[in-house]
């Protein structure tokens, strides 16, 4: 995914929280994170939430001061709860996905060459978030909705948010993501099913075997037909079948008649 | 939010996943837990991860079987991961939030009566998710897209996704929801402001202000204006000024003024 977003955790108290951020993180494409003043790094605590993205606390950058952190950054975006007193331009973590996108694929320099656009999400404090001091360096903040009777969001959690929409993002708009991998409703129809779709007259030709069939066992009346085809012809039409499906229904038709036969 | 909606967690191992949820439900809105044969229940590493979302646990319901747990549901959407031997039709939590949006707004029944059409949003075990057998008990299959070299999500993290996304969803799109607090991006134009956006013609009179004082200070030459007015002009009308804002400016050039008058 993007090479350019670098995460970073204000004054992180509990190391578990770093572990699953890190966990987080790598499940959604991310690499780089950045601790400012972590109270316990590297901890076995952390390592242990981290499961399988124990490489990324590996590679993970300590510093001492917000400054440090957001150094080379062309943009820095705050995670923020409401209720501020000067209201500043917020973003829901949708909006916050697309303004990412946007930096991902600027290029500057004057020898036209792509140049890395890197883009700072910085999370705060577990009891207190980021200072308004913080938030005001920052050119944008994010603020997941939340329920108004309840909005202590984990900081884990509020990472997890923003990495699935930056992904979600990822997947469906940029040039470089494969937007099947969103998976919207898979069905025959997608290149992931497992078997070719049937065609029109394979499904036909199953309607046809079943009123052949139907007619033999006396269930259909040819000569007081009802709607009773058109329901069938709706309903396999309607499931777009693949091949198998039409086969293992044709194969039990013909059972059916031999049945029938041998009688 | 949507009262309608049922978390069921199978088998659950770590307590600590359970708080988590039961956290992750309330921040979103849900209210609903049902636990099928918990490994420990209640347990105090549950209540510490749950925070202030005790009420969740308290309320929880403890079932034995898949069965119990999604009695009385008209719709039941499994979290799954990927490469099932047989595909089934999947959505990703986008397309999941609007269909339990659908079953939300469904009324049925003879009296015209609003009826709540249940449905239940089934999660996995934390290290082998749903049986394939329970997961073909289900009308839809939910799946988060992750990274194709670590897709391993936990539990809890994923069942935030698929909250976040329903609470976003109700926002955005239910008769019910209150789209200001998606949060979009909030500038001056928007209710949430805390001043009123100043009018076109009060901004214009603190542009014609700063010629005023610009060309008084000799910053300005008329007889050779290049493009400084347009560029001060869509500068203050891009950033959609408020009031006070317009006000702070002028106070300032008339200090300003005066200070050249006293020289």
């Amino acid at each position: 995914m993007y090479s350019n977003v670098r995460i970073v955790m204000m004054n992180t108290s509990h190391p578990g929280n770093i572990g699953a951020v890190a966990r987080a993180m790598k499940n959604m494409g991310l690499g780089e994170l950045c601790l400012v003043s972590p109270k316990s790094f590297p901890d076995i605590v952390a390592e242990r939430r981290a499961a399988g993205a124990k490489d990324i606390l590996a590679n993970a950058r300590v510093v001492d001061t917000f400054d440090e952190a957001i150094e080379g950054c062309v943009s820095v975006i705050g995670a923020s709860a409401r209720g501020r007193k000067i209201p500043w331009p917020v973003m829901n973590p949708r909006d916050c996905a697309a303004k990412v996108r946007e930096f991902a694929s600027l290029s500057s320099g004057d020898t036209g060459q792509t140049h890395q656009n890197t883009v700072a999400i910085v999370l705060g404090r577990e009891d207190r978030g980021l200072s308004n001091d913080e938030l005001q360096r920052c050119n944008y903040h994010v603020h997941i909705p939340t329920n108004p009777e309840y909005g202590s969001l984990n900081v884990a959690m509020a990472l997890q948010v923003l990495a699935y929409e930056l992904r979600m993002d990822y997947l469906l708009y940029s040039s470089m993501g494969d937007a099947s991998q969103a998976a919207c409703t898979l069905s025959p129809e997608d290149s992931g099913w497992d078997e070719a779709l049937a065609t029109s007259d394979e499904v036909e030709g199953l309607i046809g075997h079943l009123e052949n069939v139907m007619t033999k066992t006396d269930f259909f009346d040819p000569d007081n037909p009802r709607q009773l085809i058109p329901r069938l012809r709706r309903l396999f039409q309607r499931s777009r079948m693949d091949k198998i499906e039409v086969n293992i229904m044709r194969g039990f038709l013909n059972t059916v008649v031999k049945g029938i036969s041998a009688k």
